[in-house]
């Protein structure tokens, strides 16, 4: 059941829904004719303070909006798409963490949808955290965009449901590869990244490969080490479990992984990295050992980020597409605020292998 | 002369003003009362139509939105500076180009200060342009943001009209260096960059030191250059004027620059290069070149970027203190909008040299 709002907004009116325009959205919702005048009257307060708490102001106590937020959700009132108060929009884009050329990557493809639709895209980091403050969804429902777009970040139930009553369509650039269902999602091919990069060093003939992934709870994480597996499985080589590391995405993880891998008298001959920076780190520890890349040591990075190209040797690594995934993410949320329904609220895109100068045959031994 | 609004506009309505808050500001104009009201008179159109015009709003005609810029601009009127129409407000971040870990530093240094206030930091990029289209400043009009920073961007004078008419200040975060009076500016200090830079390596022995730096046009690219003049002068070596180089701050340029300087036979032992992205490629040009760094050459970066801790070897650099430098910016606009006015207007932080593994003494001859 839908129950659209009728009761104005004093500071930022909304514009008439053309009838018929969306179907259901707009149908006498079947419970009745509730309004956001019923919402105030069962929540016992004031239409201005509804006003308010959809409009996430903060001079509302926490008790009254915590009364108003269960009416809305009792009633799953949705307030009327309208156009935003100012001309064409924003877009929030949420980073849990902005860093590096990664971030830029991911930056530029929304930037390349919503430049052309004159969106304005404001950013935000979490510093970190992977689940967006309550004050960062409050500034957001004040600033009222045509969508929300969160990279590597989650919304809790409460919050997705707030985003959901005041019609914020939302989607997740989702790296990691897990979200609940029904959260409109872009991610890419994960387990075809782990499994290209390791029957690409089998090929040139090695046969103790280590991996580096990211965390153990991260999914991405374990789906790339299963693509590992079932490509040394292919090829008939026994998995040795010392030679699977999970650590972090930066370079310190690479650098620690590495060093303790190599420093061993039966080091693998190749390792295949979670990320490009882990693989710097990687191969900072191969330096430090005296080790040369490729003749001693193969390395497969993880992202293809920019300058992989040119450091030295340049890096052979597996393209994982943030721009085009950015991109896509961008063109799923404003078709959403338009009222479309996408056919796939879950499209994973490809990722690729690249081959540089960083791997090759292992010595013959 | 003053003049402020006291007509109303009907999309986003101004707070009232407390009195006397801001002294001069909304003193009586000496020149008479001129209000909205008489700018629409004056210009021979209606108030809202005026207030269209100061809201960036595109559906007025070409000709009548230069009538009344004109108008507004004879009468030096300024739009009263209220709250922005949704909470904590905007700050616009504009980039001539979103390129790399270079835009990350900046774009933390703006969250830095907008995160605790909690504005919302709208990204643009200019697609490589260095100055905005029309199109993008009625965006940033209707958007009305608390203030606006510009990385290595630019405004033409009407522009900066329009924005000085709206009460929405901005400051240029000018990496270049070269910024008319008036408008307030965060740079770092170039010249002693390049001083630093080349006092490291004549230090260290070296006498045919090269420098690559980025565009002849661009000031930043001149004071560098200036700055190793300077330290060769000091030194008593002489400059060879075909060690000198002026190309573009990316890879391509620092490779194909490097590649020239370093297939001659009286080839430089050691080469300062105008960004670290340069230096990547000056450092893929020796490395096909089959010279070692830093045994066979030296080479300093600029910039300092995070990257260049780890590639190998780790890249001696000048340090740019970009997040800093955003930061500073940041803290300068919204004094600005609180109606402050900032004692320096031009302020350029320190630079500082950062001694890593690609610059080393150069072998006896």
């Amino acid at each position: 059941m839908t129950i659209t709002e009728t009761g104005g907004d004093p500071r930022t009116p909304e514009e008439p829904v053309p009838t018929g325009a969306d179907g259901d959205e707009h149908a006498p919702p079947a419970g009745g004719t509730a309004t956001i005048a019923l919402i105030a009257s069962e929540a016992g307060v004031s239409i201005p303070t509804v006003s308010k708490v959809l409009n996430g102001r903060t001079d509302v106590a926490a008790v009254t909006r915590a009364r108003v937020e269960e009416v809305i959700d009792r009633y799953q009132y949705r307030r009327r798409r309208g156009r935003t108060p100012s001309g064409p929009g924003l877009i929030d884009l949420v980073f849990h963490e902005l860093d590096s050329a990664w971030a830029v990557q991911i930056i530029k493809g929304v930037e390349e949808v919503a430049g052309p639709e004159r969106a304005g895209v404001v950013l935000s980091e979490l510093g970190g955290a992977h689940r967006p403050r309550q004050e960062w969804l409050d500034d957001v429902l004040a600033r009222r965009p045509r969508g929300v777009i969160l990279v590597l970040s989650d919304l809790d139930p409460a919050q997705r449901r707030q985003l959901e009553t005041r019609s914020i369509p939302f989607v997740v650039v989702d790296t990691a590869g897990e979200q609940p269902p029904g959260v409109p999602t872009v991610g890419s091919a994960n387990w075809a990244g782990g499994l290209a990069a390791t029957r690409h060093l089998l090929g040139l003939g090695h046969k103790r490969i280590a991996v580096i992934s990211g965390p153990v709870d991260v999914l991405c994480s374990r789906a790339r080490i299963d693509g590992y597996r079932t490509a040394l499985d292919e090829a008939g080589v026994t998995v040795d479990p010392a030679l699977i590391r999970y650590g972090d995405f930066f370079v310190g993880g690479g650098y620690t992984h590495g060093m303790d891998l190599l420093d061993r008298p039966d080091r693998p001959t190749a390792i295949f990295a979670g990320s490009d920076f882990q693989a710097l780190g990687v191969m900072r520890a191969a330096r430090e050992l005296g080790l040369n890349i490729p003749e001693d040591l193969s390395i497969v990075g993880y992202d293809d980020l920019p300058v992989t190209e040119w450091i030295g040797p340049p890096l052979t690594t597996i393209h994982q597409p943030l721009q085009e995934m950015a991109a896509t993410a961008t063109r799923m949320v404003l078709a959403l605020a338009r009222g479309e329904v996408p056919t796939n609220q879950r499209i994973d895109l490809a990722t690729e292998l690249v081959v540089r100068e960083s791997t090759a045959p292992p010595r013959a031994v």
